[in-house]
């Protein structure tokens, strides 16, 4: 292992600037443990003089356990009216009663001029003062140097004062900020090569992703020799987001051999990546390197046929070192090895190149050509390979089932399903209603089931989707229904194509029900 | 302007490799024509060997225009039992009848021994042969190193040797891939560096995003020399996806003045960002970097203010060079200018200010609030306007409408509607069948307006799309569904909103006919 970098997670600060996302205190404490038990070295917790909630924050922070992450607080340089023991902003950074203080100032000429439109000496005043006057305090002191990339493009002796002043007042380190995340990567390395030989003392860096380079530049400025990284779990931020630790730590740990978290910390990455999206109420992000949902899945036939020979074939990496796994994908891209590798996965027993997995892989590419999608939905194709199998069995005999979408002048349209069953000779009919036909009819099916099948009654839909195929047809396009269901223990995806989307609906309703049920077969029968 | 890179696009090929991503034939010919129209150099639009879809899509392209960019057609060097002209891969490939091709071949030792199984001497054969077939045949080639880095990384020599065996054969590009994304900005810089001197002919890079770094990968390749990029919009690929085209071609026009794609043509690219989410059905990324809608969106007080005092402070660039704008978030002032110019363009007389355009950009915020969107039903939004101004009136009332979908046993669905509407008191009921609900709607309320309005038979709706706003609660969801009309002569877009799918058409239905009635009303007033 190579010399130490220390993460520093701006989640609470800087990522809750992302549009969208509202931390309340109660999410900042949990995110706040999370993080510590991730290995992060420094959690910043908010800005207390810009907002009442961040205070609350830091009082509140006491009586949870951050066992070894240091807390920083963040603010701005003192005002330039203002003495730096009578500055509120600064006041505030006290009362946060943080071991760490980071604060920001203006490293470019145009800012100073532009925002805070004060004379340039009057600014290394405000940085000196404001470094000095903390350090006083015994605090850990982060300078970060707010635009300093672009600063130093306008006026590079200018810049490199700010810094000077920091350094002379004694600050801890000097974290150079790509603030508008538009700086290249050779240019970033330009300047720090520049830099770095004027400081003393150590640097940092901070970067955004405006150029969709966020990660490259901070993987850069550790090559040069940065020893502090920030950036926001699953790069939430203003705009395009800030750098993002998920990206961060793995390349830190495993490509470069750079001690940060452990590795067994490191396999909660994933974990922590889902905890933060589910605070935040934020869709996962399927794509999202090492982490994603999709980091690992393959789907073309020649990738999933390569990865049954050697599993390093397409991965960068082994994803269980964050906590992610393998998967393969079922489309018409795929080939025998997908089906197989997917068969073995259901428990089914298919040979490699036996009629049945040929019969599958061809029933597959015809409904594929007619709209299925089985990415989303492996429950239906579960129940495909079952059909092919002979291993299919119906659990109830459709007699029919009748929507009727009524409205009266303006009145709220009102939608009602009944529905007839059978289940071994014995009829069930009822009827229900519900905000839709679609949903009128989940609800009169399930409730025709629940006297034969208990279980029934614990199957929610999560999810349902509609895409329109063939849109120029207008409304008498053909539809494809994706339908996500969940037990409260498993989660299922079902699929149904038709012109008529209560028939599409219907189908993927009834391959929900039918993979369920099966389901619990097996596990009575195991 | 420095040299000239040429953008070679892969969303048709490798984009359509990432999860949930399928396209029709007719969605790559709208998106190939688009592509021609952003100045992309090369189009890939399929690997015609392996599957079906693929060969249709490039028979089908002879119909369209494609003016200035070259179509390539995808495929692997032949396989090691079959001489080249026999092999059907690379006899696909000119059955495709376009003039480049692009072959990928092995540079990697691991998988010439495990994946191909095959010794070394016979892979850069099989590269050889096929490299040097597919010249003798008049095409331009290019070679796709596969694994070039990871292979280099193994055995150097041998990734040497695979391309100089391209070299050797006639290519006219040698295009270095990072298959598995996994490698450092550093470590690829070091490759390039090595093995530039070595080549006699250019070079290209194709990368993935596995660690976040295929955009810095491609432009520190462009920095080294390389002449081509390939890469997808919006970065669609397998697993974490492709190099981002929407991030790679405005850091080249702009940051690093390449001639790429023009100017005005640069300015399209949020458009095409959105028109490729659109036809896959993904969600816009509201983060991505340059054309994503939070791109340029500001929150933080700081930051708003900032702007407000000097555009640049906190944005890397002209929001507008790509086509995207800045937004304020939380007090959005932008607002009522929009409305006046659209006010205008529908000839529509509202002032500045007045309680009229107050009251309409109240009425808009509050209707996107529920979930409704006028970009693509402008039609929609000049009835609410109309509505604001006093200027609405109703061709009809509606005195109520039933829809029935019925279903026996195995027989197909039946979906029939009944509307009674009237026109002046006099009433009209009618009935109609539909492929499905909506269908049946549409068929019914036309039939009924048809006696009073005989300009209705002219009227088709074109498109239709379903939008589920809030899957997680499941079929319980609100929808919001865009209907898309023509009476021949123009085109409109309407929208509704509702948890009932079935209450959402009919209200875009209603739009849709009143704003064909108001559009002949003042032809004919004119």
């Amino acid at each position: 292992m190579k010399n130490k970098v220390r993460i520093y997670d701006t989640t609470l600060r800087d990522g809750s600037q992302a549009e969208g996302i509202t931390f309340s205190v109660s999410d900042k404490l949990l995110m706040a443990k999370k993080f510590d038990d991730l290995g992060i070295s420094y959690i910043e917790g908010g800005w207390p003089g810009s907002n009442p909630k961040d205070m609350h924050f830091f009082d509140s922070l006491r009586k949870i356990r951050v066992e070894k992450a240091k807390i920083a607080a963040f603010g701005s340089t003192r005002r330039a009216k203002n003495k730096v023991a009578k500055d509120p902003n600064i006041q505030a950074l006290l009362k946060a009663r943080t071991p760490v203080v980071t604060i920001f100032g203006k490293s470019s000429v145009l800012h100073v001029k532009n925002v805070l439109k004060i004379s340039k000496e009057e600014n290394l005043k405000l940085i000196y003062d404001s470094v000095n006057y903390l350090k006083s305090r015994h605090k850990e002191v982060f300078f970060d140097a707010e635009h300093f990339f672009d600063g130093f493009e306008l006026d590079p002796e200018y810049a490199l004062e700010s810094i000077l002043a920091a350094e002379r007042a004694g600050a801890d380190c000097i974290v150079l900020c790509d603030t508008n995340g538009g700086t290249l990567v050779s240019r970033l390395c330009d300047v720090i090569s520049k830099v770095k030989c004027e400081l003393k003392i150590p640097f940092g860096i901070h970067t955004h992703n405006d150029a969709g380079l966020a990660t490259a530049n901070s993987l850069s400025a550790v090559e040069l020799g940065a020893v502090q990284v920030q950036g926001t779990i699953n790069g939430y931020g203003e705009r395009s987001g800030n750098a993002n630790l998920c990206e961060i730590i793995p390349a830190l740990k495993i490509k470069m051999k750079i001690d940060c978290v452990s590795s067994v910390q490191l396999g909660h990455l994933k974990e922590v990546s889902r905890f933060v999206d589910e605070l935040a109420n934020v869709r996962h992000n399927n794509k999202m390197p090492y982490v994603g949902d999709s980091a690992f899945a393959h789907k073309a036939g020649v990738h999933v046929n390569a990865v049954q020979k050697d599993k390093t074939s397409y991965e960068h990496m082994n994803p269980a070192l964050v906590g992610n796994k393998r998967r393969i994908l079922i489309s018409d891209l795929s080939g025998q090895s997908n089906v197989l590798l997917k068969a073995i996965e259901y428990g089914l027993d298919v040979k490699d190149k036996s009629p049945e997995a040929k019969k599958i892989l061809s029933d597959l590419k015809e409904l594929e050509k007619k709209g299925y999608e089985f990415e989303a939905a492996e429950a239906s194709f579960d129940i495909l390979m079952k059909k092919v199998l002979k291993k299919h069995k119906s659990f109830f005999d459709l007699e029919g089932f009748t929507v009727i979408d009524e409205k009266r002048t303006d009145s709220k349209l009102i939608s009602v399903a009944t529905v007839k069953v059978s289940v071994n000779g014995k009829e069930e009919r009822t009827a229900a209603e519900g905000d839709g036909p679609v949903n009128a009819l989940d609800n009169a099916l399930r409730k025709a089931l629940i006297p034969f099948y208990p279980a029934i009654a614990n199957v929610r839909l999560t999810d349902f989707k509609v895409r329109v195929l063939d849109a120029k047809s207008g409304t008498a396009a053909k539809v494809r229904v994706l339908i996500e269901s969940t037990d409260g223990k498993d989660m299922w995806g079902t699929v149904g194509v038709s012109e008529n989307i209560i028939e599409a609906s219907w189908e993927a309703l009834v391959d929900s029900v039918e993979y369920k049920l099966f389901k619990d077969e097996n596990i009575k029968n195991n």
